[in-house]
């Protein structure tokens, strides 16, 4: 930067499903930025994700309080809005990437953070190309975010260990549940749980047991194929022994024909396509094979915006790649996504790495085969090694008259400079 | 009681539905009982209920060590396990209260406590009669418990708060996450709550929104007919105003031929009956009348198993109802129940009093109309100042790698004195 030059902007979005802890990424990145107002002038956040950017709806954080930024790390969801958008190729759809750099240029933004998933990472990867392929100077980085926890390179991925923490407990409590009801009523409970194509979540449900906690779990990988038969014997056997059995589900459960199992092509009395979930359709097959009554619970939303029971180690870490996000842009990297680094085990501890955005974007990190038990409905002890540190700690949010005092901020907008409006297409 | 005379021990069980305080109860009435040795012996409890007194199954709570019985405080579900019995009449079932008499006085029983809901009082109401109809002696005390909250008499039940507090967390976190997503996807959750006849759980749905938390909450309450067309105008008109909505629906809903909106008739390709939940209905509806893309929960077990966030209040009520059962026995009562009582709103001020069991078993509390909103969608403010102090306070378990450390009793039994087996029929 040049002597007397005013300091460039930055743009911050949050993109995708939100988690308990984006906002943490989020207060991490701007009281960050914050302490180096000589280097970054003000944060714009895109209201509604990349969206905002198109639509030069930018919220100007500089007008939310201190209290308020630091209220957002213990409020879930996207403070900001988010949104389901992935941009195209620069080929494909030029007119997006041109409007953005006439909203970067208006309002003198040079720095891009994006927090979201996988989508997102390639959505930050294309702005990022922008300084090479259209010449336009902008450092874009992204913040890793996802409950899903597929994003590769880093050893876990910040909004996983909350819901994880959330799924082992619920599993745990319900489970405490059915054993009391077993002797005349309830014998399965069947919780579902998030994940379409990677189980990392549904393995938290094996949390629930533990040395001090003999909890009868069957987990439904999203990464096994479902067998009736087998998956029956093995329910049949937890409640001989038991007297009951909880099983936690992954909503992307398939057959051997690779269709979903909660695609029953139900129709209701109108012929309307009723869509349901997999906790219902794997409790009525219980039923009719096994005849024992069930209960099911679908944790849907309530999973990934638990923050009344997050996980400390999750909040530290989301508001830690926040923080290294501004430090990486103040360093003057560019196509970057900070990472969580495992140094050790036992005693747990981590540190913040990055790695390039070519190397993350598009790829799903699966749960490794070595992380299910060999007859597919457990978690092994490697599992258990890695799951563990990441749902440790509790961050509770303050209360008042018994509910969580969550932040909802100012989101007062940056005036437009550009006369033309934008379509979304 | 004749000097040198060995004190009478006490039987306890816990009965239908668990919730995350009863063990509190337990807590509270064994601590007690310990102080008071030279008037209760030793406390028995039911091995899964009243079943346990039938079967001779008594688990020896002396066995128990102290921090075990303090740990119960914390712990969710019946530790001693509970059942779904209801003994029929003296008429109609003299075997049953045969057999309870022959064990009773096999282990020298005097007391009688029964922990539970509105079928539960029916059972310690015929018990406590014994003593009268068949010149047993005994003192039959029922200890009130039900997540539903429809005991009369007492201002609110022991279990109700902690699932009340556990909805309304639960709907303000999954409101922050559709408002972050309702730009570009989700406008509308639905979350399916426990409650067939009452709908106190579903009208903790509306502490969601508070004076600091504007959020779009409409609610279905049992109480009140669903009507398709209104229904919709009102998510409509709440979607329209807010981008979004959170709908809080209670299992009980019916249409007005008075059949559940959860029996949908529903049948899966074999043929089979289809027993799904009322959410997916109502988020089904709501995609083919307004076209809005949805989410749905259901909490089931969850809610009322989450010790993790039970109230405060609650945990302190369900304790003194376990403590004051105790010193009723104590007090040589017969046939009562101990009763929360209210006695300020601001500051919110409680006692324990009591009521004979006549006046409280088989009579179900319903909302009354006032608490609902004349809309029939929303709490009214005496149904805000009613519920909040009962979600008052946060008492967290204490929790280990993560999660929260529960207490499994040892569960050892009496030896057992009767020759003879009982059938349970």
């Amino acid at each position: 930067m040049k002597p007397n030059e005013k300091p460039r902007n930055a743009f911050y979005a949050q993109s995708g499903g939100v988690t308990a802890v984006i906002n943490a990424s989020a207060a991490g990145l701007i009281e960050t930025a914050r302490q180096h107002k000589d280097q970054i002038g003000k944060i714009y956040a895109g209201n509604n994700g990349i969206i905002g950017a198109l639509a030069e709806e930018l919220i100007d954080t500089s007008k939310e309080t201190a209290r308020s930024i630091r209220r957002l790390r213990h409020t879930p969801s996207g403070a900001f809005g988010s949104c389901r958008y992935k941009l195209k190729s620069l080929e494909q759809n030029r007119r997006e990437y041109e409007r953005l750099m006439d909203v970067f240029t208006a309002h003198n933004i040079g720095y891009f953070f994006y927090n979201g998933g996988g989508d997102s990472a390639d959505t930050c990867l294309k702005i990022s190309q922008l300084s090479k392929q259209l010449g336009f100077p902008i450092q874009a980085i992204h913040v890793p975010k996802t409950v899903d926890n597929d994003l590769p390179i880093t050893d876990n991925c910040p909004g996983f260990g909350s819901v994880a923490k959330y799924i082992a407990i619920s599993t745990r409590e319900a489970s405490f549940d059915v054993a009391s009801m077993c002797k005349t009523s309830t014998k399965v409970f069947v919780l579902e749980v998030m994940g379409r194509h990677a189980g990392w979540i549904a393995a938290a449900g094996g949390l629930a047991a533990d040395s001090q906690h003999d909890i009868p779990v069957v987990i439904l990988f999203p990464e096994i194929t479902f067998n009736r038969r087998r998956f029956m014997a093995e329910v049949k056997r937890k409640v001989k022994q038991y007297g009951y059995v909880s099983i936690v589900v992954s909503e992307g459960v398939k057959d051997r024909h690779g269709k979903f199992l909660s695609d029953q092509g139900l129709v209701d009395a109108f012929g309307h396509a009723q869509l349901g979930g997999v906790a219902p359709v794997i409790a009525n097959m219980v039923k009719q094979d096994l005849g024992y009554k069930y209960h099911w619970g679908v944790a849907d939303y309530m999973q990934r915006a638990a923050r009344h029971i997050a996980s400390g180690t999750d909040v530290k870490q989301a508001y830690a790649v926040g923080r290294v996000a501004v430090e990486l842009a103040l360093a003057g990297k560019n196509s970057v996504m900070p990472t969580i680094v495992r140094t050790s085990n036992k005693p747990y501890r981590w540190k913040v790495g990055s790695a390039p955005l070519s190397r993350v974007a598009n790829v799903e990190k699966m749960m490794p085969r070595s992380f299910i038990s060999k007859d597919g409905f457990g978690i092994t002890k490697r599992c258990r090694t890695y799951l563990e540190p990441l749902i440790r700690g509790e961050d509770y949010p303050p209360y008042k008259n018994g509910m969580p005092d969550y932040v909802s901020l100012k989101r007062q907008m940056v005036p437009k400079k550009l006369k033309q409006a934008f379509k979304i297409l």
